[in-house]
């Protein structure tokens, strides 16, 4: 069991419509130690991969991504939930779902924060149905970007994200799998990746 | 003139309405060497006011208070802007008004968060008018703990907040002191806090 997988067992709660509370440590309240843990992690996953622009999604993503755009030296970009009057000219745009909140948003983000010639990792803090990501992949692909890979801190391998983001041929790292939860019992399973 | 300063010189563009985009390193895009030195700067002149816990407010101050986190050694906490169905039991609230969107916000933090032993350092990216500030104020005095100062990247000192929190007594430590700003000649004048 890794690091990471040892503090969800301690800390994590599950609750019912499968919710994993990690509010003491992942978000809401943030271990620093535990989130450089985890972006040194993915960075080293993809340590070579050429990677110039580490791409996440506000709000809970943004301190895994700093920790990942930290170790592997590169600027992080935060695509923004809806447009404020402080982004002005031409801004990339996708539509994204959110399961906890039960509508849609729009994420947006600058052109000139995103050019044809990045390759991009996509961060995110958890990976549960893939909508945020999707959104992401989109908005990399309206700036002729490549997508170099997406790192996920916790993925939820009983939904369909992580097949859905490896069936489009993504490169997908996750520092946790979790296979299944209970949240009578309590009980969480960790486990390898769904082909 | 300081790092950020110098930064905000070479990178910062303003706009009409006392907007100062500083989109390309300091939110939207991050640059992970200035933020870490922000907030070691942020740090330093905290250290030994005992500080057991960093908090913000989502979304733009969480890098920066990442970053004091990490060099102070404590958890970070950030006040999420809506209940959502992953917070449940007891939680603190303030109301919020937003310079930039033009609407309040309802900012919370799980009770389980703070307790009235703890010393909260109050950091943001941007001090305005300080209505984001107050709120979290009135979260920690609900909290029965203790605002330990408040660190800030970039004040506007021609906009009341800076005069607002010193004169509620507490220490207020900035960065870069916004002086004057023309949207017109782009020339940004920096300086001493107003006192």
């Amino acid at each position: 069991m890794n690091f990471l997988e040892e503090r969800i067992l301690k800390d994590g709660v599950v609750k019912p419509g499968n919710v994993l509370k990690m509010d003491t440590f992942l978000n809401h309240q943030l271990d620093m130690q535990l989130i450089d843990r985890i972006g040194q992690e993915l960075a080293s996953r993809f340590q070579g991969a050429g990677v110039t622009k580490v791409l996440t999604i506000e709000v809970s993503g943004i301190p895994i991504a700093c920790a990942v755009g930290r170790a592997l030296g590169v600027p992080v970009v935060y695509a923004k939930k809806s447009r404020s009057i402080n982004i002005d000219g031409k801004i990339y745009v996708a539509e994204v779902e959110s399961y906890t909140q039960g509508l849609k948003n729009r994420i947006i983000v600058s052109k000139k924060l995103l050019s044809s010639r990045d390759k991009v990792l996509l961060v995110d803090d958890i990976l549960a149905n893939g909508y945020a990501l999707q959104g992401l992949v989109s908005i990399v692909e309206d700036a002729g970007a490549e997508v170099a890979g997406v790192g996920i801190a916790v993925e939820k391998g009983f939904q369909e994200g992580g097949w859905r983001i490896r069936n489009l041929g993504y490169r997908l790292e996750s520092v946790a799998i979790i296979q299944e939860m209970d949240a009578k019992t309590g009980k969480i399973t960790f486990g390898a990746p769904n082909e």
